[in-house]
């Protein structure tokens, strides 16, 4: 299976998975951009936002809002979310199987968001950022059975 | 009426709209990041995506694949979109009602893209804007009706 997304959704491939359901998966960015960095990943495989079908296209912002309440309630320190869909890779889509990021803003956080962008793929602190990732897991699966 | 957008809904402001509906308004950014930059706003004063209905909320996405097509289609050379909505002040929201922005990318562009987000407010060349905005208007316009 050649498609990342794919093989996590097909159980192929381990994941901090927080939530799932028969259209989506909801887990942990593995190069968080920041604390908490969340992507919501169709079972479906659609590069492009015009790929996709309608049912998961038209139930994905639903799941997302039920998500971001997670994130505010999780006690993380979420004060606002960037939702982002990167629709190609020109728009910066590293991995061709359309998912939504759910990217936790703090205040002030601006000048560590950049450094993440520059480093965030540089195999430096995996280990912390592994046990973080595990951590931050399980406080959002504790949220998301609070928030049905 | 304090909302810009509410305002730009009711007809009391004027905007670059290229498409409404009885839940949407598609409009173009007066500070575009890029070449027509594209915003799409809701009827119903929402200022987080949690406090948005349900109706609005579920048919954002088919709007938004709907417009995305129309970019693609436009001959302005769009190769790649950022689908982006910044959830409260902190996540960079500028007017506290929903919106979502779709940032048309093409490839190389990530040197103006920067340059613009630390410029876009500035109040040089608003002239060349305004008329490139009515320009790009009438080009989303016409792809829409294209792609219907």
């Amino acid at each position: 299976m050649s498609c990342v997304f794919c093989a996590i959704a097909a159980g192929q491939m381990p994941a901090n998975v927080v939530y799932q359901d028969e259209q989506f998966l909801v887990l942990l960015d593995i190069f968080p951009l920041r604390p908490a960095h969340v992507l919501i990943i169709t079972r479906e495989h659609a590069p492009f936002l015009t790929d996709l079908s309608a049912a998961p296209r038209d139930a994905l912002l639903a799941l997302a809002a039920r998500v971001a309440k997670a994130l505010y309630g999780s006690g993380l320190g979420v004060a606002g979310i960037n939702l982002m869909i990167n629709d190609g890779p020109v728009a910066n889509q590293h991995v061709p199987h359309l998912h939504l990021h759910l990217l936790p803003r703090r205040p002030g956080d601006l000048p560590a968001l950049i450094w993440r962008i520059l480093t965030r793929f540089l195999p430096f602190g995996r280990k912390a950022i592994e046990a973080r990732l595990q951590r931050e897991a399980d406080v959002l699966r504790n949220a998301l059975q609070r928030e049905p």
